[in-house]
C-alpha cells in the first residue's frame, strides 16, 4: 500500500509508493559522466587558470602565485555567472508585477587539482580542505551587507546540472534569503514559539532512537536518509552540536564532516554504482544583510540548525511533482538506509 | 544584467538570466522519443487492451464493448499506481512524525488509438475528445468525498518522465489539496479579500495591455509567457470567463482550448524541434470533500480561477533548484513568447 508521510521541515505530505519502483525504467541511475574528459579542454585543470575569471580563493600548500598552478582547492567566480556581484538591487514596480536587479555572487569551487577525480575517491583530508573554502566564502560573502543567503551546493554528473566533468562545486549568494530555506527557518521558527525546542535536534533525537533510518555516525555527525525524503537514497548529514551557522564548525567537526561525506559517497556507489547526484548546505542567513533577517527570523540560533541534504538522481520530475509540489518516493527510506548500512566503506 | 521576478501566483523569485544560455550545452532540447516504438509491446495499442487494468472511461463513437478495440479515448487505472483507490486514509502518528494510507486515484488517459501520433499531429476535433475525457473524469471522481483535489498532467517524451510513447496523458485524484495548488489558492484568496478581484483576472488583463508575453488568443483562451516563469518557452493557458472548475467548461469552450492548444504544441516544435515537455491542469478542489475546502477557500469561485500550465523541458533542475527553491530562466518569457509568435500554424 502507498503511504503519505509528512516531512515536519518543510510542511509538505511525500508520496512513498515502492509499487513505483516496479515499473520497467522505473529506477535507473543516471551515469554521472555523459562525455569523454579531455585536459586540454579542461578550463579548471592546473595550467590552465586564464581560461577562468581571477580567483576569490586558493588553498595553496605549498605556495605559488595567484591565478597559476600549484593549487589544492581554487574558487573563481563562474564564468556564465547566474547573477553578479556589481550594481544595487534598484527594486522596481513593472505593472502589476515586480523585478529587481539580479545582484548577488556565483562562484565555481575547483575542489582538486586531479581531474578526473571524484569527490568520493578524495582521501578525507582532502575533502577537509574543500569544506574549509566553503566555509571561507561564506565568511567572506557575509561581509556584503546586500547578500542575505549563501547556498553551497554541488552537482555531481551531467543528469544532476554538471557541465564540467572536473570535480567542482558551487556558491550562489543571494539578496533574499530562498524560498526553500525560509520554509525550513519558518517551521524551525514556530516549533521554537510552541515548544522552545529545536525541530532539527528533535529530528535528531527521534532517528538516533528510531535507529531503522540511520546509515552513518562518527563523533560529530549524524547521516541518515530523511523520514519523508523526495528521492530514492536521500541522505540528511546533522551535526550533534546545535548550531545554526556552519562558519563556526571546529577544525575537529569540519574533519569529522569530511569522514561521513566520505564514507556516505561510498556506501551510495557501493549500492548504486557511479550515478549522478546533487547535494546542498544550507546555514543560517546573513544576519547583518540588509534584507531583516533578524525581524523575520529572531533568535536563529536557538532554533536553527545547519545541515547538509544530497540525493542521488534516480527519478525523474514530471508533470505530477511539478503539478502538486508533491513526490513519489519508489523506496522507503528504512530499506534505503538499510542497504546503505550494509555496504562497508574502508578507511580514508 | 541578469533579473530577479516576482511570481505572483507563487510568491516566489525567479532568475531571469539570458547569460546562463550562452553556456556551451546550457540549452538543448532532450528529444522527446527515447526508445523505438514496437506495436506489439504497447499495452495502449487498440487490440492489446488486455495489458491493462479494465477502463474506467471510453469514447466510441461507433460503439464497441468495454475493453476491446473501436476507442478513441480510454482511460484505464494506472498499472503502477502512485496511489491505490480502495481503503481508508487512517491518519496517524508515528514518533514525532506524521504517516496515513496512500489512498487516491491515479489513472491513464490514451489519448488516440493511433501510436505514435503526438497529441500537436492530431486535429483540434480529437484533442477536444482528450478534454472531455478529462472533465468526465473529473466529475466522476469529486463524487467521491475522500477525494479532495484531481490533477490531470502530461509528460511527452522520456526526459518529461513518460515510459510509455503511445500518447497518454494522467490523472492524480489525492485526499488532500496539494501544496502547489494550496500556494495558488491562497495567493489569489489573499488578493480577493484586499482587492475583491481575482487575481488571475489580473494578470490576464495585465498581459492583454502589455501585449508583449501574448502567444496566441481564440474567443474564449489567451496564451501567454508568464513573466516570471520558470522555464524557457513556457506557457499559461488562461480563460477569458472568469471560472474556477474545468468541470463547467462549455463545449465552445472545449473546442477552443482543443484549438490552443494544439497551436502552442505546434509553435513550441516550430521553435524548439519535437522536445519533451510536461502539461499540468489546475482546476477548484473539490468542495464536497471531507478535506474541509471551503473552510480554507470560502468562495473560491470568486477568486480562483482553472488553467492550464506547459513547459518544455530545456533546463535541468540541479543543485541550486533543489536548494533555493528558486529556478533560473535563461530566455526571457519576452524573447520567448516573440520566437512564438513567429512561427506560423496552419489550420487543423
Amino acid at each position: 500500500m502507498p503511504e503519505f508521510r509528512r516531512d515536519p521541515l518543510l510542511n509538505r505530505w511525500v508520496i512513498v509508493a515502492r509499487e513505483r519502483g516496479e515499473r520497467p525504467s522505473g529506477l535507473q541511475p543516471e551515469s554521472a559522466n555523459g562525455h569523454p574528459y579531455d585536459p586540454a579542454q579542461d578550463p579548471f585543470a592546473p595550467g590552465n587558470e586564464r581560461y577562468t575569471p581571477g580567483e576569490v580563493y586558493s588553498l595553496r600548500p605549498e605556495g605559488g602565485a595567484a591565478n597559476g598552478p600549484g593549487w589544492q582547492v581554487r574558487v573563481v567566480p563562474n564564468r556564465y555567472p547566474a547573477l553578479r556581484i556589481e550594481g544595487d538591487l534598484d527594486p522596481r514596480g513593472y505593472g502589476i508585477y515586480d523585478r529587481m536587479n539580479g545582484v548577488g555572487a556565483h562562484e565555481v569551487v575547483v575542489e582538486t587539482p586531479l581531474a578526473p577525480l571524484s569527490l568520493a575517491d578524495m582521501p578525507a583530508l582532502e575533502i577537509g580542505y574543500v569544506l574549509q573554502a566553503w566555509r571561507q566564502r561564506i565568511e567572506d560573502l557575509y561581509r556584503d551587507r546586500r547578500l542575505a543567503h549563501v547556498l553551497v551546493f554541488k552537482n555531481h554528473g551531467a543528469a544532476a546540472g554538471a557541465t564540467q566533468m572536473h570535480s567542482h562545486s558551487q556558491i550562489v549568494a543571494t539578496p533574499m534569503i530562498p524560498l526553500r530555506l525560509r520554509e525550513e527557518l519558518t517551521a524551525c521558527h514556530e516549533h521554537w514559539r510552541q515548544k522552545r525546542r529545536s525541530l532539527f535536534m528533535d529530528i535528531l533525537d527521534e532517528e538516533l532512537r528510531m535507529g531503522e533510518r540511520l546509515v552513518y555516525e562518527n563523533a560529530h555527525f549524524v547521516a541518515f536518509c530523511p523520514f519523508a525524503c523526495y528521492s530514492p537514497f536521500e541522505l540528511m548529514l546533522l551535526p550533534r552540536r546545535p548550531s545554526a551557522d556552519y562558519r563556526r564548525c571546529s577544525p575537529e567537526e569540519l574533519a569529522d564532516l569530511a569522514d561521513a561525506l566520505r564514507v556516505c559517497l561510498l556506501k551510495w556507489r557501493g549500492a548504486l554504482g557511479d550515478c549522478a547526484w546533487n547535494l546542498m548546505l544550507h546555514t543560517a542567513p546573513n544576519e547583518q544583510s540588509l534584507a531583516g533577517v533578524s525581524e523575520d527570523f529572531p533568535l536563529l540560533e536557538a532554533y536553527f540548525q545547519w545541515h547538509i541534504e544530497m540525493f542521488p538522481r534516480l527519478t525523474t520530475t514530471a508533470g505530477f511533482e511539478w503539478g502538486t509540489g508533491m513526490h513519489i518516493n519508489p523506496v522507503p527510506p528504512e530499506e534505503a538506509a538499510a542497504a546503505l548500512r550494509a555496504i562497508e566503506v574502508g578507511p580514508a
